[in-house]
């Protein structure tokens, strides 16, 4: 928690203090160990960043006075189709998407995702909801990234994509293509990143159908969650 | 796993024949679902890559021919010096910096590294070396990194960097710097990486009298399990 990210919730009496409880008293008690006076760095969700001077702290609660004045860090230009990872690397990988400044995120199926992985229990709005804030307060950043999830690949290729697609570079991830990932694209892109395997033949083609180029990081096989910080780190 | 990794101890009677039992038995018998006639991605540790023809499969060992043809992927041209992650990711984190194909990895001590970590069972030989295994096995490759391990900061940057660095760019990530991680770079490399928090300034300082430059990835602070692949995406 690099940031403590406050909601318009936990405004008490004015616009100017907050009270926390819970996760995020016990961070500022226990691990920042801080003390009425101490400056804490804020951010309000959606908003700005800035500090908050702890006016009193208990073993319950603690009131910070918020001061509000700079903008966010940037956000990356890319739009994130991601095939649904597994239940066990899920909430890692959009912790890192969203503390890498991915704003745009889509969950989508594949042929070679598990039909089981749709029943986890990470896929509840609160659940994913709150693996964006936890990348959001490791990036000291407040803009929530936008999460959907399309259950069917075919409506959400033919019907969604064209929409989704329109003014970016739209990318596929496909170790076994020719053409090698770019690098340090200065444009909106949406990249596609299959499943553990790959996108099949058929989807592969599909994305081809409507304008994606697929691309290689070369010939060694990656963990989504090793796959897509490299990728990303690589285009922006 | 997605090339078997054996070991010139598995070889029976010939220079031909494997026997596996154990991780890789399973594996081939419950996830490929491997019978008799079927051909298996296969590669010989620190040696070349091919196939495996499935002679004889049984509830408890399996037989393969071997037949070794193709070079490993190549390395990434880097020396990775990591400050000592938390228990909890170091497996991750060099499982993956092997599969992106680091092959030099030193464990550093940092002021920031709590000293708890380095009593984890995570850092016996065995271990660390199993880990390895896995990012090759991940990545189709078979060169095993060599990875060393310096409890002491100050005699390792003053005694041992002159010479890891030599003929080398020496760059440290440090979110706080002026000049933006290169890209692209063509050139041996070594990089080192801080704990959580960063290195402290007097860490920095030591580092850049030995030449390093220190770099930073945006004003967004990541993980070291995120920072890593990001930045090896970047550089290479």
């Amino acid at each position: 928690m690099n940031l403590i990210l406050i909601f318009d919730s936990d405004f008490i009496e004015t616009t100017k203090i907050v009270q926390l409880k819970g996760r995020r008293h016990k961070h500022i008690k226990k691990v920042l160990k801080a003390s009425p006076g101490d400056t804490l760095k804020i951010g309000l969700l959606n908003d700005k960043t800035g500090t908050g001077k702890v006016l009193r702290i208990d073993e319950t609660s603690v009131d910070l006075e918020i001061t509000l004045k700079h903008s966010p860090p940037n956000p990356l230009p890319v739009k994130l189709i991601l095939a649904l990872p597994r239940p066990k690397v899920i909430k890692r990988v959009l912790q890192s998407v969203t503390a890498m400044g991915v704003k745009d995120i889509m969950l989508i199926n594949a042929w070679r995702v598990e039909k089981s992985f749709w029943q986890s229990p990470v896929l509840t709005p609160g659940t994913l909801r709150t693996q964006l804030i936890y990348g959001l307060e490791q990036a000291k950043d407040t803009i929530l990234p936008d999460i959907q999830i399309y259950k069917g690949f075919k409506p959400f290729v033919e019907d969604r994509v064209p929409d989704i697609i329109k003014g970016t570079i739209p990318i596929v991830a496909h170790p076994v293509s020719e053409e090698p990932c770019p690098r340090n694209l200065r444009q909106e892109t949406t990249l596609a990143i299959g499943p553990e395997g790959g996108f099949i033949p058929y989807e592969i083609d599909k994305f081809v159908r409507c304008g994606f180029k697929p691309v290689h990081l070369g010939n060694r096989i990656l963990k989504v969650e090793t796959a897509i910080p490299a990728i990303l780190g690589r285009l922006f």
